[in-house]
């Protein structure tokens, strides 16, 4: 019944052998891997202008410089993670580039990072999905954490269900999404030039707080840059790709950026053109939309579809975080189970585990976007800069054709990503940056732990190969509570082992202890039972205490013979056992000490 | 350093020699028992007039004859136990006695009835006593269920920690309440007679909803005794007393029920002479002490020692239950572990259950003393009756000296209190007491379930005298992961056992498969690999097939032995042994397997 309802919820298990059939084709690939870099149109725009604004109109004439400058580095990182892609074809992004070509600790910093930015794009962009919907309907606002842990919930079961069908649910409102902001901005564009002007947005009073400086431009730029996040996943992802799987990849890398590019140039052009402020009731994309087509069934198709791949969008990191865990699992710097696929050839664990700690996230934060948002950029920042080091790294190690280019390509992307960063850690240190910058290094220095552990223990262990095999002789102990047939098998299968068998009761009340030493001695078999007494009742006391003594006496190890009544049904279970599963907690983990169970099955 | 957290709280651990240090001398045992029956006086006597006043005046004129013939039927009941302590000193009062002169059927339904009695009890005396203390600060009124519930934690703590401690405990408000209200019983008798008379209650518009009819009458009296409840307590808990038992707990009965009558009848006379009549506001004591003492300390004095010992009277079940709940389970009706005593003397897992359905109960209530008492009163009356008929049964058949002057004593308690309980059944079906209708049943095909599971087992496991053990071929199965010492460790403990010897493998990576063949072959030990293939990646699926493939082959038992490293550290346990702990579950309760972990500790 158990299985049924597995399938039922889960679909029937998949064989190894129809992994292949999991693997994502391009239309696929951009609804598993694009719907986090693509989403970001809707709020990227506006966290250049909401830095902009404060220096007035002469701040706000350099949005489409910054914009300019965005995509030029988007194109610069796009063809280093291009390049990452053919040189790295089984996956791991930034970490796997990182450990290739930089010191180990350099690597961890990067999974970490990684991690965190997995981790933190769930809740953003949950929340921000969130808070469109609640844009359009306001009464939901009460139950806005709910609803941001329903959502995630929802993605973790999709995710356990299989990568592919992932990836097929959410093609639909990406491609929606890129269709009719399209067509809003080729039918923006061509009222502009060729249909007589679009109206200006109401101006707003323009009261400048600060001057235009540098450092108000780059902060700009790097609210701006919060469109680029998600690039990273599908080079982390390359093996999930239909083959051949590079090819794929790097091609699916290249549309989504081109999309991404022309989406975000036509929005800020026609924010730019309109005269567009972002505020706290609608985004750029919402004003330009009212100014182009009016309060339209298109105007609704955008806001709405914008809202759902926001929602959506966490799913990249649900593809992302859980390969990433595996890869580092595989290293053995996180706990091996989070290597094994589950009935579904996903990566269970990985995604339980990512969906758990977003909602942790999401209910400390209260639900609100702009409370996450600087936890948000520092990781995928922190990784562009660490993968573009590698890879200049890469180029300079291995001298390929062409690599001095290579080289400065990835060197300008590294400078420039190491700077944002930079920028990104001083402008959002106090309103929280500061917990990624702990929670890093506490990262790091876990996965260093369980490495450490793990290598340890495969030293101690010998894996590969260990020595022979010597014998040891045999001490046998079974703890007794009464004279039955589940003794009875118990004391038989540990005669027919062999070596010192011995039979002990611990002594809570003497006419049960007298009783027992009676039928035992009628019973006759060879075995001597010892009376052990127990003044304060308990029984895992008097049988450590024996096994110590044997280990004295005899040496070598001791094998406690548990019996174990299996009764015919479920709701029987509770009056039998309670004693073995006792002595087995207790024992668990006794130096030297074997616990062996011998069942006897009830029929009746 | 569990172990010091346990001694704090909990106290050192008790030996068994120790026990009769926890038995309790006569005072004690008052407050120990006491607080049910004695609380009782701050509603009995309202529950009466709450009948009554339905009649008017000329209803409330028959409150002083109920009262007297509750307190005859009190000393008839009393009369009675007092002859049950004797005949059976060794506790269990109503059940033991039904068991030993009635039918099995009927003595189940006295303990399950009982049970119900002890479970209301704690239900009702608790919110009770929240409600008078909620009655001085109403601003407690928001968190009512709260209160209830912690208050049933802090029951539960005081008895884990050993019963004589709860009675010590609970000595004091118990005769601050009685000396108190003794006094003002005393004072307001002497200003009525001597002192010149008592004030009388405002009259409230007497207006007559029904006739003075036998069943008013009855109903009254019903309510009424419910001050009669807890006296069942003291003749279930002879054992716990000091030697010699029987003689103090019968002096402790009658000293309780001389106590108890004399307060009641105080209480309703001096309701007479003011011409009480109970309110939501104030109960008939609040009353008198407003008419004798006004607002004055001993008023307060005797409202909140009230209020506390109602709050602690649930005590008395804390008590009665787990004794209970022990002798059941020694006549195998509950399962086992309900007659283990802890490492403080006290039966804990009672202790546990009754307080955790306890506040399951108080939550479905809502925690209103109202809802529950149809609840209540149907246990306790049924107990009586069964009892009281099973005495009758008693005398009948051992025919002692004087013995138709003692049967036709309990004949009339068992007429008596068998009509009460029809009464309350009827009077209080609808309102609740229905659950405890279909609760009984329930509970007796529980008790006789568990029984006949415990008696088939026992005869099929042969207690006292099984078959000598036959040998039996010995079939040893190892799953192994990768070639290390742990799993060297297994082979060589197999190895020195004999029999067949066999490794399996489940292959979910066909590299990882090769590796460890070539390795297994290097090795050179003499144990074949088996490599069973796993489509799905499940280890538990391969494993019982090779299992099953076995048992049809060689017949007999199959040992699986399982490699299971210790870690030095508990957070490495994380990293370790997954595999082992799902093979212990999905192997647990296989017929014919034995299951064998072999540990190899870490030292690093």
């Amino acid at each position: 019944m158990m299985r049924s309802v597995y399938r039922l919820v889960f679909g029937r298990p998949l064989r190894t052998s129809e992994g292949d059939h999991e693997r994502l084709d391009r239309p696929r690939a951009i609804g598993a891997f694009g719907l986090d870099a693509l989403s970001s149109v809707a709020y990227g725009p506006d966290e250049i202008l909401y830095v902009l604004v404060l220096a007035g109109s002469a701040g706000v004439a350099w949005n489409l410089p910054i914009a300019a400058a965005i995509v030029a580095l988007l194109a610069i990182v796009i063809t280093s993670y291009r390049q990452t892609i053919f040189a790295y074809p089984h996956g791991g992004g930034s970490y796997t580039v990182a450990r290739e070509n930089l010191a180990t600790g350099v690597s961890l910093v990067a999974a970490a990072a990684l991690m965190v930015d997995y981790l933190t794009t769930v809740a953003v962009s949950i929340t921000a999905g969130v808070e469109a919907i609640i844009a359009f309907a306001p009464a939901l606002d009460t139950i806005r954490v709910p609803l941001d842990v329903g959502l995630i919930l929802l993605l973790m079961f999709v995710n356990l269900r299989g990568v592919r069908e992932a990836g097929g649910l959410f093609v639909i409102p990406t491609y929606i999404f890129v269709g009719s902001l399209g067509l809003l901005i080729a039918w923006g564009l061509f009222r502009l030039t060729l249909g007589g002007g679009l109206p200006q947005v109401p101006a707003l009073p323009a009261q400048p707080i600060e001057a235009v400086s540098l450092f108000l431009i780059l902060r700009a730029f790097a609210g701006g840059c919060t469109a680029m996040t998600g690039v990273e996943a599908i080079a982390n992802g390359v093996p999930v790709f239909q083959p051949p799987e590079t090819k794929n990849a790097a091609s699916t890398l290249v549309i989504l950026a081109a999309v991404l590019c022309a989406l975000f140039l036509g929005v800020v052009a026609l924010g730019n053109a309109i005269g567009a402020v972002p505020s706290g009731q609608a985004n750029v994309i919402a004003q330009i939309g009212q100014a182009v087509v009016g309060s339209s069934p298109l105007f609704y198709l955008v806001q709405i579809s914008a809202a759902v791949i926001l929602a959506l969008a966490a799913n990249t990191s649900f593809n992302g975080f859980p390969l990433l865990a595996a890869i580092m699992a595989r290293d053995s710097y996180l706990p091996h189970q989070f290597g094994h696929r589950g009935l579904r050839l996903a990566y269970s664990n990985g995604i339980v585990v990512l969906g758990s700690l977003a909602i942790l996230l999401v209910i400390a934060f209260g639900g609100r976007t702009h409370a996450l948002i600087p936890l948000f950029a520092i990781g995928v920042f922190l990784c562009f800069t660490l993968s573009q080091t590698g890879m200049v790294r890469h180029w300079h190690r291995l001298r390929g054709p062409g690599w001095p280019a290579k080289l400065a390509i990835n060197g300008v992307g590294a400078v420039t990503t190491g700077i944002v960063t930079l920028i990104v850690v001083t402008t959002k240190f106090a309103e929280g940056a500061w917990i990624v910058l702990v929670l890093i290094p506490v990262l790091v220095a876990t996965f260093s732990r369980i490495h450490a552990h793990y290598v340890d223990e495969a030293e101690e262990l010998n894996v590969g190969h260990p020595p022979r095999p010597a014998a040891t002789p045999h001490n046998l102990l079974i703890p007794v509570a009464r004279l039955d047939c589940a003794v009875a098998e118990t004391v038989g299968y540990a005669l027919s082992i062999g070596g010192t068998v011995r039979a002990m009761h611990v002594v809570t009340e003497d006419d049960d202890a007298e009783a027992l030493r009676t039928s035992w001695a009628a019973w006759g078999v060879e075995v001597p039972l010892v009376l052990v007494p127990s003044p304060y009742r308990t029984l895992v006391g008097p049988l450590l205490h024996e096994i110590r003594r044997i280990h004295k006496e005899a040496g070598g190890r001791v094998t406690v013979l548990l019996p174990e009544v299996v009764p015919r049904h479920w709701w029987q279970e509770g009056l039998h056992n309670q004693t073995v599963l006792t002595l087995q907690l207790a024992l668990r983990g006794a130096p030297g000490v074997v616990v062996t169970t011998v069942p006897v099955r009830l029929e009746r």
